[in-house]
């Protein structure tokens, strides 16, 4: 397998193909066309096409593609049998809304612990997870080799938390908590900004209802 | 005041700026240089300066910003004396996490109500605010002027409270919720997609160490 970065877009989707692939009855026979993919899910053929060559070769002229490599093309892409599995640290309310949330599995991504500072022992999520105290952090980090982190806790412990993940092997942080962070060179940040992603979008109406001109979109 | 469209990078520095210009003491005068305002912020120079520009005039040369004048127009663009009220339908965990987060109202926005099809009566938040039945989402939406909806509701149901947003007079919806969603033209929809946005964080790390080249970037 070739290890590439398939666009966020097209990665969206990939779930919607595999699912559909799945469903396919026997009789349906080895192959399908882009074209019936592309009715089947309403979406339009030429974009059928550049999804699939990115995780896929191109479909062959009259044949289409073979049902069964292209499932196992998407299922390698979506980590479905190589799942990735992260720590969640800070089980406040958004904290515990994601530790539970079940999207995360169509791409192949289990949050498979969550911690939190101010527990003295490990409690169970609603969805029957276990929250450890912040103390178990480091061991468990190392022993079970995890490489993703998600941070969700308050501004003022972010950076520290931030140091603490990339100390125990975390390569991949993603980042619910206001403020900039920095991290070393080798290790991937993404900070989502929730208020800042609603002000844009009250921006754009205040705006669009003055009659200005909407000329960024995100 | 002249309606315009600030970068979203801009956007979510305006609070930072405006915190340190109320900071001042009197004593400081009533001017400040973009020098002062970077250098006590660990700016660069020319971003404070375009940051400016984006919501006041430039800075005078030898003089800089009036700053009274610039907590003003800060002011008017983050909406501080204009602010926008919100609803939000689908109390779950992330619509509560959501409900009662703080982080809004640095740029004057206000998630005023929740509201929830599981509820016979209205209960309230962690935070105090109030989660009505859905069966009042009309007339209070239509009562209050409400523009801007919060969708968080399961994928089955996204489409129809989205609908009945629009029918409600909202004119911008940010999404949560899986699954495209169609509105009308003039309505504005921003869809979240939280596991996307880690899969596409993990698929960068699993590309890394595999040595491929990471040439998009998000």
């Amino acid at each position: 397998m070739k290890p590439t970065i398939v666009p966020r877009a097209t990665l969206g989707r990939l779930p919607v193909y595999l699912q559909y692939l799945k469903s396919l009855p026997a009789e349906a026979g080895s192959n399908v066309s882009a074209t019936t993919i592309a009715k089947a899910l309403g979406l339009g053929e030429v974009q059928v096409r550049k999804d699939l060559s990115a995780v896929s070769g191109a479909g062959k002229p009259k044949i289409g593609y073979a049902v069964a490599e292209l499932i196992e093309q998407l299922e390698d892409c979506l980590g479905s049998r190589d799942r990735s599995r992260a720590v969640l640290v800070g089980a406040g309310k958004l904290g515990r809304a994601l530790f539970d949330y079940r999207g995360f599995d169509a791409f192949g991504i289990d949050i498979v612990a969550a911690f939190d500072r101010s527990l003295e022992r490990a409690e169970h999520s609603d969805s029957g997870k276990t929250i450890y105290p912040m103390e178990e952090f480091g061991a468990f980090c190392k022993r079970e080799a995890i490489r993703i982190g998600i941070l969700t806790v308050p501004a003022a412990a972010a950076q520290s938390v931030c140091e603490e993940m990339v100390r125990c092997g975390i390569t991949a942080i993603w980042s619910f908590s206001p403020g900039q962070l920095t991290v070393p060179e080798g290790v991937v940040l993404r900070q989502e900004n929730l208020a800042l992603s609603l002000a844009y979008l009250t921006m754009q109406i205040k705006t669009d209802s003055l009659g200005a001109s909407d000329e960024e979109k995100d």
